[in-house]
């Protein structure tokens, strides 16, 4: 399905054209110090090499890759932040290096081939926002064959997780039923209009909001009940976009905590610069989103909650079958289905259970 | 400038898709009072009538209009809302009455002229969302030459005011300047660029959403301290696109209230249902959204602060010249600049004073 241009900026690029917006991102610390230390600990895939970034945003991995020896960087920018961006690069002297295009990437004519794509790409759970799809688009036509890839690898995690959010919501919910059979009732004795049949379509909006919609969490690492698993990994120099539209993976975790409540699954995202297999970096610097104390990101992790939780015990085992695709409205969005089957340590199963998640 | 479908659908149209957005306005007794009473304190006007809905939503209105005794309902809706009119209109048992047209009113064909044309088209402010267009051009197209129009009249009001809000957004402006400081010293320190060139398109950025947009708010009635005056009305049998699409207006406005600020201006509307000139309404209702203690609606009043506010004493005059047209960018929304000379009960005047707002 080709996507309507107009449609996707309102729905998506809009916001990146807020400096506020650049800011959160130059202000996650985790973030910043992964890439910063990406490219000023490996200088030798910078030094009087050409650079592509793809999305420059306010120019920030443009100008570092030009401080750390680039002989031309190519900065490319859908929105207007590409303004800034050209004045942010001309206050740091790095103009004559760094050039910034306002454009989308998928439309940009670069007047040659580069050593280098760089790219913060990375969504809620990685592949929200659909963003990889034009850095592979970029690769494809503008890496040369023995180029790099910054960030080089890319990894999908899953944990089963404790967390009170399930039952925060489940409350949310709840009240705002309530509030709606109030809402029926004045509407029929005011009103004359019975409004019942729209109670159950009202539950299940306000149930797909609060219950089946992934939910923005930075969790302790002590709300993590289980062993992550990895569920994709991703080689960003030989990635297809077939091979990333759709994410499946049937996996198995195991609880480590007693008597708790399976609250639900917690998904994150690791990143790795190490350069190419031709071409290693020197220092390979990782950026993870996992759940910390210390090292929090904007990205957090994405909280899918199963209601009601199940209780148990150390021990257990989770045999999960995942899919994520593509949402059918917005290509950047996406639609989860989770399918587990608990087994006790005492080897009884329980049926498979299904849920279904909307990233939103 | 033709409007793209989708992205009108992206940026507008998908919040009435939602049952919570519809329930907000169900909820509004002031708002559903006028129109319930509208209809059945003028059912002459309904019985046996051939009545058309625009922007149906639920289909309250087009359940109402055939409770009134209307021989046909034609209840034009452009999202998906219309599946749940149509759930309505069968468990009220008026099915046989209310036919709901899934499509843009822009689009949709009817069988027949109509008599009445009821619609609740109106924004914050009244013309925000520009959705009268859309009833005029139903109006043009499908209202037999003697029809009613329900509303009939509207009219845009505006007040000076006092308010604490332009001190709590000034607060908010110093705390949002104070933070991008500390980031700008951070990004320095740490990551070795210079944001300074962005500070002023930062500040400007956050004046902007601060200062420089209205603000919804439901202000008392003791916060107005001048008389009200009109600045538009609007007939809706004869209203045109060309007349509505730039409000401009010449008034003055006199301070009634001793020592104290002048913060800003405030801007509501009201709506009349008197029936045509031929065939007027037994019962006028009227809808205002006007400052209030017990009847304040979800509408509120469209708050524009100045600052620094003048001090003013009682006596006072403005005279103030006001201008809205609709954003360049989306036609739904509007770009409002008031020009205001403060005349002193001394006689003293101030050199003019304008400032521009968005209505977002
Ligand atoms: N197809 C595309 N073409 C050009 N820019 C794109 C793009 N897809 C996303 N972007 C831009 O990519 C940026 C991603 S956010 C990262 C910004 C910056 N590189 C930083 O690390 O701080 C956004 O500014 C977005 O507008
Ligand atoms: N051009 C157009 N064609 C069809 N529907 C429209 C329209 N412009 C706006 N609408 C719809 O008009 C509704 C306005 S809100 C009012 C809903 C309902 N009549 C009530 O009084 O409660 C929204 O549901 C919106 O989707």
């Amino acid at each position: 399905a080709a996507v309507d241009k107009g449609v996707d900026f309102a729905n998506y690029f809009c916001t990146y054209a807020f400096l506020y917006h650049q800011k959160e991102m130059l202000s996650d610390r985790v973030r910043m110090d992964a890439y910063y230390n990406a490219v000023f600990q490996n200088k030798h895939h910078f030094r009087g090499k050409v650079v592509l970034d793809v999305g420059t945003g306010s120019g920030i991995l443009a100008i570092w890759c030009a401080q750390a020896g680039a002989k031309k960087v190519y900065a490319v920018e859908a929105t207007k932040m590409s303004d800034h961006a050209r004045e942010l690069v001309k206050a740091n002297n790095v103009d004559d290096i760094v050039e910034v295009i306002e454009g989308s990437m998928e439309e940009v004519i670069l007047p040659e081939k580069v050593d280098v794509i760089i790219s913060e790409w990375m969504g809620y759970f990685l592949l929200r926002e659909s963003m990889f799809d034009s850095v592979i688009c970029a690769r494809d036509r503008w890496l040369k064959p023995d180029g790099i890839m910054y960030p080089s690898h890319a990894r999908m995690w899953m944990a089963p997780i404790r967390s009170s959010l399930g039952d925060q919501k489940m409350n949310d919910l709840e009240c705002a039923m309530n509030d709606w059979y109030n809402f029926v009732e004045v509407t029929e004795t005011h009103y004359g209009v019975n409004m019942n049949v729209l109670t159950k379509p009202y539950h299940e909006e306000h149930e797909k909001y609060y219950l089946k919609t992934s939910l923005w969490n930075n969790l302790h690492p002590n709300q993590v009940i289980g062993t992550p698993a990895i569920i994709k990994e991703i080689d960003c120099l030989m990635a297809t976009v077939d091979e990333i539209r759709d994410v499946t993976s049937k996996f198995s975790l195991s609880i480590n905590m007693d008597r708790t409540r399976l609250s639900g699954f917690a998904g994150w995202f690791d990143v790795h610069f190490r350069g190419s297999m031709q071409n290693p970096a020197m220092h390979k610097i990782e950026l993870t989103t996992a759940p910390s104390v210390d090292n929090t990101t904007h990205w957090g992790q994405q909280v899918f909650l199963l209601y009601p939780p199940p209780r148990v015990n150390e021990g257990d085992r989770l045999m999960i079958s995942f899919l994520m695709t593509r949402s059918k409205e917005n290509h950047r969005l996406m639609d989860v289905e989770f399918t587990y089957e608990l087994q006790h340590s005492s080897g009884k199963r329980l049926p498979p259970v299904t849920s279904k998640f909307c990233i939103e």
